[in-house]
């Protein structure tokens, strides 16, 4: 498994349910929206200038939204996931 | 329901009065103006590079005027928001 | 009434005198500098990464001189004024 | 009169001798370069985030050479200066 | 061999196997995103203003995800290596 | 004369050799590289957000080598002189 | 010689051998990366805000690798230098 440096954090992104009518896939309204994922993996947090680290709020199997353009996408024994900062998270869903 | 991480706040947008004329919509002369919303939620603050959270002034209940280009349209159990960051409020509206 | 947040201002501009000639509305020459106008609130103050509240300069009831480009344009019951940092602010008219 | 801001300084541009050829103004070659000015007003200096107010060097009455494109003219009482910032002035002329 | 100053690393990427068909190189599909690989050499890592070097957490024998555009090709010794800032690391590999 | 403020150096350019064949002004190889000058005053440092003031290394007096590209045309007394920041200097020459 | 300020190092970069081939010099493929030199003279070390001089790692007589497109061209008594900034340097060749 990786283990995320710093603040960062590993999600696994929730399918978007693209609908297809007649095998044309149609985009949600919602696309342009933030999305939703399963955090599978965080950092232990930024380490300030005073070589404090800070710790993270969000932690693994929480539910997060997060701008959909943040992050870069990778693959980790062949499953794709998304890497984050905690800043670029929105929230935590209940 | 979403709990807003650092400075973030969850803004229900009120709607602004559009006119219609014979069916057709006229933009109000105020829709280049900042608008006003709800805050539905508030995070606890920033933390700052000492580790130190600074206290919001913004908490859920209040009605707040924000530029309108400022923030993230989200979507939760299928509400429309808005993402701000406190720096994003000009101010509280009493 | 608005509360501003921060180190924000809430201005009422004064009117530039634009002169009209034949019903043709004269720019000023003076149209390219600052402007001034009459702080009607003031914010407490920016909070420092150091949680502490830098005490305002300006308050109500100042008369302000600002760059022209400075700011946002808001609406608060009706009345149009524009919401400035401090910083924004060249000086205090006596 | 204008009391300026932080560490805001606020002159009166010197007259650059503009030579006139049988009607024809003809800029000097030293007009790309800095100019120089009295300091009518000066601010008590720039607030730091430790709430410390750093002391001007400059004050009213000093002559000051700073860049012809720093700054942003104003207009007081009928009259034309220029708001300049404590670090857009070279130096001070003795 | 080389020492890496500050909070660089030197890294030796891995090999991405790319299928031949027929002669023709095909990119894989994972070639966007971020690439794996051992780092050789790590610096003591990043000294702050007040002068503390902050320690690394990433070491020689780490195997490493990283954003493929980040870093600098260097060669020593005639072998091709990565140089990255241990920011640019994504995660460590079990 | 000038007292500089700040870190602000005033620098007497030396004058670059340029050769004249038949009339010709042939610009040296050296002319795209730093040139060197003599500090002729210099300021008493730059002040931090604490309020210290900074001791310079350049002095008057001082040969320096700084990039032609940086600092300010100026002219005190009708001679011409360059006014640089300290951190513009590359170095002394002994 | 130069006495290099702050943070900066004067470097005699190596030739990089170009090979001929029939009179016409063909670059190398290493042309696209990271050079090396000889540090013949390095500067005390940047100061911080808090006035400290940070000690500096690489010194006179070390071979270093630096990016190719980081400094200034130098010339002093006639021979040709490059003047870099410790922070482009990316590591010590033993």
């Amino acid at each position: 498994m990786l283990k995320p440096l710093a603040d960062r954090i590993i999600v696994q992104v929730e399918e978007t349910g693209e609908q297809q009518v007649g095998g044309i896939v149609i985009a949600q309204a919602s696309e342009q929206k933030p999305v939703t994922g399963k955090v599978v993996a965080a950092g232990p947090g930024r380490v300030t200038d005073a070589g404090q680290t800070l710790a993270m709020t969000v932690k693994a199997g929480d539910t997060v939204l997060f701008d959909k353009f943040a992050g870069q996408a990778i693959e980790v024994d062949g499953q794709d996931y998304l890497a984050l900062h905690e800043k670029d998270v929105i929230g935590i869903l209940d």
